[in-house]
């Protein structure tokens, strides 16, 4: 079997979270978890886990398409804390990545939202929980930094209080913090959370439907971040507000391209979808310096593939092996500085296929 | 192994099929192939060949995606005639659906178009054929009744003179037809000529993308056609100029999502998928009058999805098991009765997995 299919059948508060304002939505998912679960123990007094860094939109697969990457991510822990008060959680420490630029309001931090939510969907109110947050990802690169903070954060608290909640409910918790910062889109948090490539379907229900890439084969992603800012609220706002049916034709083809090649593990099929937005891509690329002749360097360098990562400015290119992507790397960092002006570092990463975890150390 | 792709490198001709003038193509095509090909000869002195219908579009897959279905189809039967001048083809006789609407003028038949097409791309200048049609599928039905025909002919041709071309020329060369008759659209031929679903990925080159559902998986399609004529044309003109993003996107996740459930053998999301059409369906569903109630009444029996097959009038519901598909088949005809005034007919019809192939008798 290529796939998996999870169904959500909401609760009465989440059917409606799109509408619904966060403190409605809040006091809801309270009063359902009051009324139906009991509160649960902590199996343990602490938990770490790591979320990874994701890839979404991937060209054609816009706004309902995303995977995640190995080795590379945010870490947070999460501690059962006496000074905390009960069924609330406190921020410790952020390290890492662009720490004072994030706030350690739990109200305010992806992590935090994250946290406090799956304490609500549990119930939980005799515990109190410190929080610890390892930036491993720089903000704004388009590489699924405040997703991964609340996938990792929405684990741990699930395992300190022994995984109670499915996948779903997680990606939902997400989703609470995602809507705060960039948007209600799950194209990051569900990858972070599931690994692997993930498509989502539909919403209300929130429906996600696994793509199994073949165990066997080899892909990289060749992720190149330039010293640049690309604020994600500037990048949708470049979108077209309409679309010509022969570029959606050509969209919605490439993007059932993109999922058969990922189901067949197919790497030259899924770099030639990931190449082919014609709809988002022209209208973003030309607001990051450099981009359009990155693609071209990444391409001529023999890789299968390249587009903008998320909302970018990371510049994301595919191939089936390491050292021909360290190459392709290259080549895509000079073309930053020749044609942007940018400083640019580079990972070639593989596959996550496991998604956000526990881990010890 | 779920999918295969074909990918053609076009001759110089084929590379510029779309904008070329057709005797243009033609005069090119014939030169290429006197240049590199010396003349086949028939392996036998007739042949008979059957080309499945096919259910083009699905929903989301607009344009891009079709499947062929079994047991109802066209068939060309071709034989050496000396009576005809070699090179050329002679129409005998049409029989079955229609015959007096269709013209036995091989150039403005779809038979013949796409016969002389194969017998350019095979440069046969010393053997003349005579050709006869037996329509299966009636005309206008949203079912591939002009695609069934050409590529019947195509594989006719082509097995008469040792099937020396391969699936995407006989595409190819069917397309010529289509193009004359509906359009240069491959989603019902390539699916009539390779059996399955398959998924265009491309035309300059083309390219086609196959989609194997899995062998053990039932499939059962539901076809519901009215005594109502609904012109290629006129259901083309009903399409949206320009597409809202919220729809774009909708529709590309569906479309990806359709996708994975043929690769995986799931009818429930297929149908799911195949239901889910927010741009075209909704336009062009009100042209053909009860085709909501149809769709209704499908999905109210139990049909796992319904929409409009090619540009209609026929209705495709979806379900995994043939008795239930008899009993969504008779609440659609009485819905097309009741709601829309139309006598319909219905057939009950597994996924044909070969494509268009010789046949005896």
């Amino acid at each position: 079997m290529a796939t998996t299919t999870w169904i959500l059948s909401p609760s009465p508060a989440s059917f409606k979270g799109r509408e619904m304002p966060i403190e409605k939505f809040r006091i809801r998912c309270s009063s359902v978890s009051l009324n139906t679960r009991s509160e649960p123990q902590p199996v343990t007094t602490f938990v770490k886990a790591f979320a990874p860094a994701t890839v979404a939109n991937l060209g054609p697969g816009f706004d309902f398409l995303g995977c995640a990457v190995d080795g590379l991510g945010d870490i947070v822990s999460v501690r059962v804390d006496p000074q905390v008060h009960p069924g609330e959680v406190h921020i410790s420490d952020i390290t890492g990545h662009a720490p004072n630029k994030l706030s350690k309001n739990p109200l305010w931090n992806c992590a935090g939202i994250a946290a406090i939510e799956v304490m609500k969907m549990l119930a939980i109110r005799s515990v109190g929980l410190s929080l610890s947050l390892q930036k491993g990802l720089p903000l704004g690169s388009g590489l699924g930094s405040s997703a991964a903070s609340a996938a990792a954060a929405a684990v741990a608290v699930n395992e300190m209080f022994g995984k109670r909640l499915g996948v779903d409910e997680l990606v939902l918790a997400s989703l609470k913090s995602e809507e705060k910062v960039s948007g209600y889109h799950a194209d990051n948090v569900a990858p972070s959370i599931m690994g692997g490539f993930v498509l989502i379907r539909s919403y209300e229900p929130l429906e996600l439907i696994e793509l199994k890439f073949p165990e066997e084969k080899e892909l990289y992603f060749v992720l190149v971040s330039p010293e640049f800012e690309a604020p994600t609220k500037k990048m949708r706002a470049a979108l077209p507000g309409e679309i010509g049916m022969a570029h959606h034709v050509w969209n919605c083809s490439q993007a059932g391209a993109l999922v058969a090649s990922v189901l067949q593990g197919d790497v030259v099929g899924l770099g030639k979808a990931l190449s082919s937005d014609k709809i988002v891509e022209p209208r973003r690329a030309p607001l990051i310096p450099g981009m359009e002749a990155v693609k071209r360097a990444a391409l001529e360098a023999g890789a299968f593939g390249c587009t903008i990562s998320g909302a970018g400015p990371t510049a994301v290119a595919v191939i089936d092996d390491e050292l021909t992507g360290h190459a392709i790397a290259k080549h895509m960092i000079h073309a930053f500085l020749h044609h942007g002006n940018l400083q640019a570092s580079a990972k070639v990463l593989q596959l996550d296929r496991l998604g956000a975890r526990r881990i010890h150390d």
